[in-house]
Formats: structure tokens, C-alpha cells, sequence
């Protein structure tokens, strides 16, 4: 029996390796004759550099960067010298947690330094650098990033504007001409977890400002500022950055990767699958064992569990989602190839509880899955 | 494929008919060819008389009796004519719930109230009565019961004691000749849920006056109490009453059952299994559905989940426990037959909370086991 398992992390509490080992450790002792792949996904959030590198192997390396509050912070990329690939996350160098929570605005918050980091991987002698967006602290329409490649964003006085969502509200003229010339030698690609436009009702400021500790004066402010920046790229670039699906990712550097930049914008677990062998590997499993910390209505839409369970029920493979907390609108997930769903929690308890006794949990619940499991290869029954 | 649920009670949340149902809701849209066999079950506690009820029949007499603190409270029994049946919870008319939570005290008081029921029963025309002991506020080695039905227990005046704990501390005489004579004509059956002895460190006093109210002054008046009780059924009576398994279950009252009025006592799941067609619904089942509001290391002593899946697994039959709580140290129970176990929370919650959903949390992880169900009877892998 051949039992893949392909998580998402368990946001605050493991990521998608401790995830995966922790469901192996609670299955593969009721079922010693198993064969377990472990998958680690992400869905262009926060890790996903590192579900590369759990897939692919590489090299990290570390760099001092801007950070989202223009204070120095250590950030990370993945190198694949076999592929000719780096990996980013945008949250390594301008993630929200960067930001101390009461600090938080997305007004005075920047990309800089996910463009330092890019400009950084150019320095290996690679063909493609894959950006996860997702986490970000950032509403600035990936001005900073334009910046830190060499573009130049200037005011009407033609000095160069502050790289913020703030800062956008000067903007008068976009060059591009100044642009890091070893960006045409490399194909950029980028990992969206969200498929929002750049503006609207639907947009990164409305959707992902306040969660960014945006206010309401905030949000109007700043939804101002990205139409602004989409008509400039428009009218002096003949660019149309607004409207695309995943443009809004990372407080808008979805538009300037896809709409400026030439790069192509994929759901983040499909990139993941394309790029590993984990396709092939599901399609030879007998059980695929999958969870993410919340399971919910939003998780039919792109979110590993969902993208798993598609692939596995194209070869009639069931699938089990383990979560940290279930919601009640999981109907489209059953549809979706989902077998069973299972919370992992133990009996009422406190937040912080769940989330120190994530491992444990999870142990415990894929042992019983894997009791189930073991059953269902022992006994058919008669329907 | 035929399904049974055999669940207890989800304590403080849903009766054991109600978790049966909830379960059953949640499976049968998913498996619609299957049969359905509801079992509601007891170990002798609260619900007892009712899991007859609704696995045998009959009809429900109420009467008005003493409280266990003395006041009126109107308590319950069930009678089935054609076994010539009556079934009383010692909860029904001195259970803990019925005295006000600041005004618990086992000193003062009384299982008269059950006493009473019994008579009332007696009014019938019946072969057997059986108790189902547990859930009692009392600590009177049943006391109360004896002089409700016509004993007389004496104090050194020669002037009746009050039947309660501290009452015993008063009694120098018993005197079993004013009994009930109609007592003769039926047997007396005793459903224990514990098998601990009238006194000592796992008397009833110890192990279960506590969370009667008894603070610790209380046990240790109240365990010499006990002890002269014994010693005088033992001295005028020649009757041990201290040491038999169950002599300590409901404050005492196996004792005065099963050492002075000549009852048999009986585990509670094991009585009612036996008085009912519960044994050979299991042993024709394909799969099995237990559960009980809390699942730890005290459920392989004797408790709902444990003893259904002894049964189930003398015919290999799997089976499935859920809780609204699991504990750590559970690996007993599925060496005694249960194949998986499942809590019900969807995520991590309030007590409060969790006890107002428990149908809905009941439901939707019965709908879940079903998909597993359902495919270990459609898809049978190799092992």
C-alpha cells in the first residue's frame, strides 16, 4: 500500500514538513507494511520556498534586506542548480509577522526588499525565478520591488517616490528603461494563493487591507492610490495591470510581476504539482492523506486540500483532509474528491492549546485514519 | 449492510437515544442501502431504566417521592408487561442533579425517594425489579430504601435514625422482619456502573463522596459510618456487606441490595445487553457505532464503548467510538475490539459550546465515518 501525504502547514502552529511527519509517525506504526511519500505543499503563502526545497532539494541562501518597515530583516530565497530555478517568498522579505502587530499599516509598508532579494537570485546562474506572493505586509503594488530592480517611480518634481502604498499617491511617471538588464534572461513566474484583481470591491486594499491593519480611512485612501497607479501604467506604458486574475496578490505586486514585469501568474499549488514529481506520485498512491490548519467553504477554491483532491480523484483515489478546525460549508469538497474530513482536536479547548497540541493531535487522528484504513484493505464487506 | 449504533449518553448534553439518532442522521444519506439498528445504552447510570424503555418497550409511571435532600421531587419508572419488568434509576429519585449545586453534602442526604419507587413498583404485577445504580447525591448505604420499604433502623433509644450518611452514625439496631412483604415475590436485580466496595480506600465514601460534596471532614465521618453499618449487619444479621464488587456503587446502596435485601448485582451494560436483543442485532452487524461524552482510560473498565466492542469483536465486527472528548491513555480499548475512535469537535471550543453542539458535531463526523465506510465496502485495496 502506497500512502501519500501532501499537507498544507498548520498556520501558527507546524509547517507542512512537521505536518506531514507527524501524520507518517501516527499511520506508518498500524500500517508497517506501508509505503509513505511525504508532499509538503503550500499554496504560495509563507513556505512555499520551502515546499520547493522539501520536493526538489536546493540550496537556501540568506541576504540582509529592506524589510516591510524599511528596518533591515534577514530574508531567504531557494536555489535548484539541477532546475536552474530559484524560489522566493514575497514573505520572507516583506511579510506581515515582520511587522510588529501594533505597527501595522499598509500605508507606510514596502516591497523593497522581496525586489533586493530577486535582484539577489539574479546573481546565480539561473533561467527562472519562481515568487511566491502571499503573506504579505505590503499594499504597494509591488512598487517597491520596481524600485529595488531599478525602475524608476518618480513625483512630479521627478524625485523617485517613497515605494509604499502611501507613497503611490504622488506617482507621475514609470521607467522601465533602467530596469536590471539580467531580467530578460529569466523567466519570471508567480505563485498566487488568491485570484483577486488589483482594484474594486474585490481588490487587494478591500480584501487584504484591513487584515494588514488597515483602517477605513486607510482603505478608502489606498484603493485611491492602486488606480491611480493602474492608469499611469496604462496611460504611459500601455499596461493594464488591474484587472487580471491574481493581480491583487500581495497587496497588488501580483500587477507589477504579471502586468510589468512579464511574468505569468499561476495558482501556487499547481505551480507546486507542475514542478515536482508529486503528480506522479499521487497518481500511484492507494491513499492520499491531505489537511491544512482550517478547512472551510474558502478551501474548495484553490487551496491545497482541494487541489490534492482533484488530481486524486481523476484517478479515483481516496482522500482524507485532516484540519485544525472544521467549518460547516464543506459540501463542494466532497465533490471535489474529498472522502473525509476530520478536526484533529482532542475535545473543547483554548486556541493556544489547539495549536501547542497540533502534533500530538495529529498523531493520534492518523492513527484512527490509518485504522480505518488498514480495515478497509482487510475486509471488503459486502455493500 | 446492516449498521448498529450502541452509544451511551453524551453526559450533560444529549440522552443516549438522542447521540443514536444523531448518529444515524449523519449516516444514512450516505450509505441509503443500509439498515440501521438503534441501541441506545447505559452502564446503570442516569438513562438506564430509559435504555430499556427504548430497547424493549414499555410504559413510564411517575410518582411523587422524597428528594434526596429531602424535599419532593416526582421520579420515574419504567414497567414492560410482558417481561413482567420494572426497571428504577436510583438517579430518578436521589440523584446528584436534583439537589442545588452550592447545598451538596452526602452527610444529609437520602436515598428514601429510590425506597419509594421501589414500593411503587411493587404496586405492579412484576417478577423482577431491576435498579440501576449511579448518579446518586446519597452516601446512606441505602438506608433511605430500606426504611422506605418497611425496615427498621434504630438508633440506641430504640427511635428510628434519619436515613441518611450522618444518620448512620446513630444506628444500633436493623431490623429486616417489617420489610415489605411483597419484597418476597420478586427478585431484585442491582445494575452496577463501578465495582468498588462499601468502604476503605476504594469504598464509596472515598472514591465517590467527593463529587457528592463532601469536603474532607465529611469522609472521614462518613467512611466510619459506613463501617458501623457494616459491622452491624455483620454482628445482627450475619450479613457481609462491605467487600463484594458493587457493594459501594450508589453511596452504598449495592450493600443494602445485594448484602441485606438479597439482589443480585450485575454490571449494568452487561445486565441490559442480556435483557435484550441488543446481543444478536451485534453479532449480525457489518459495522458498529459506539460512543460516550468522554473516552479515556477509564472506558475499558466496564463502560458503554468498551463492552460493545468486546461483543463486536468475538465476531470480528468493527467498531467505530466517538466522543465529545478523548483522553491520552485509550490503547486498551483497542486491544478489547474498537478499531478507531473519533472526537467529535470541530475545532477547538468552550465546554459550553461544545455541549450545545454536540448533534451537530455528532452528525457531520458520523457522515464522515460513513465515507469511509462506504468506501471499504465499494473499494477493496490491497494490503
Amino acid at each position: 500500500m502506497h500512502i501519500v501525504i501532501a499537507p498544507d502547514s498548520f498556520k501558527e502552529s507546524l509547517n507542512a514538513r512537521h505536518v506531514a511527519q507527524a501524520i507518517e509517525a501516527g499511520m506508518a506504526p498500524i500500517l508497517p507494511h506501508a509505503r509513505f511519500s511525504q508532499l509538503p505543499m503550500a499554496d504560495g503563502g509563507e513556505g512555499y520556498a520551502q515546499s520547493f526545497l522539501d520536493q526538489i532539494g536546493g540550496e537556501r541562501y540568506h541576504c540582509e534586506v529592506t524589510g516591510p518597515d524599511f528596518r533591515p530583516v534577514t530574508a531567504e530565497f531557494v536555489i535548484n542548480r539541477e532546475h536552474r530555478l530559484a524560489v522566493i517568498d514575497v514573505a520572507s522579505a516583506s511579510g506581515l509577522p515582520l511587522v510588529p502587530q501594533d505597527a501595522r499599516n499598509p500605508r507606510h509598508t514596502t516591497s523593497l526588499g522581496t525586489g533586493e532579494l530577486i535582484r539577489a537570485a539574479l546573481d546565480h546562474d539561473i533561467d527562472e525565478i519562481i515568487i511566491g506572493l502571499g503573506g504579505s505586509a505590503t499594499n504597494d503594488a509591488g512598487a517597491g520591488i520596481l524600485t529595488a530592480l531599478g525602475a524608476k517611480l518618480l513625483d512630479g518634481a521627478g524625485h523617485p517616490i517613497t515605494p509604499t502604498g502611501e507613497g503611490l499617491g504622488a506617482l507621475m511617471t514609470i521607467d522601465l528603461d533602467t530596469l536590471d538588464s539580467r531580467l530578460k534572461a529569466v523567466t519570471l513566474t508567480a505563485a498566487c494563493d488568491v485570484d483577486n484583481p488589483l482594484c474594486g470591491p474585490h481588490g487587494a486594499t478591500t480584501i487584504f487591507g484591513p487584515q494588514k491593519g488597515g483602517q477605513e480611512e486607510d482603505i478608502r485612501v489606498l484603493e485611491q492610490y492602486l488606480h491611480r497607479f493602474a492608469s499611469i501604467c496604462h496611460l504611459q506604458l500601455g499596461q493594464s495591470v488591474c484587472h487580471f486574475s491574481g493581480a491583487g496578490a500581495a497587496g497588488g505586486i501580483g500587477a507589477a510581476l504579471g502586468g510589468l514585469l512579464g511574468a505569468r501568474l499561476e495558482p501556487g499549488v499547481d505551480l507546486l504539482l507542475s514542478r515536482t514529481q508529486a503528480r506522479s506520485l499521487l497518481a500511484n498512491a492507494d491513499w492520499v492523506i491531505t489537511g491544512e490548519g482550517r478547512v472551510d467553504g474558502q478551501t474548495q477554491h484553490g487551496k491545497v486540500p482541494a487541489a490534492i483532491a482533484s488530481i486524486a480523484q481523476a484517478y479515483q483515489i481516496p482522500v482524507v483532509v485532516l484540519a485544525g478546525s472544521v467549518g460547516d460549508d464543506c459540501e463542494a469538497l466532497y465533490q471535489q474528491g474529498v472522502t473525509a474530513i476530520f478536526p484533529i482536536q482532542a475535545g473543547p479547548c483554548e486556541l493556544s492549546d489547539a495549536l501547542m497540541n497540533s502534533k500530538k493531535n495529529l498523531i493520534r487522528t492518523s492513527e484512527n485514519i490509518a485504522r480505518m484504513i488498514r480495515l478497509s484493505s482487510h475486509r471488503p464487506t459486502t455493500a
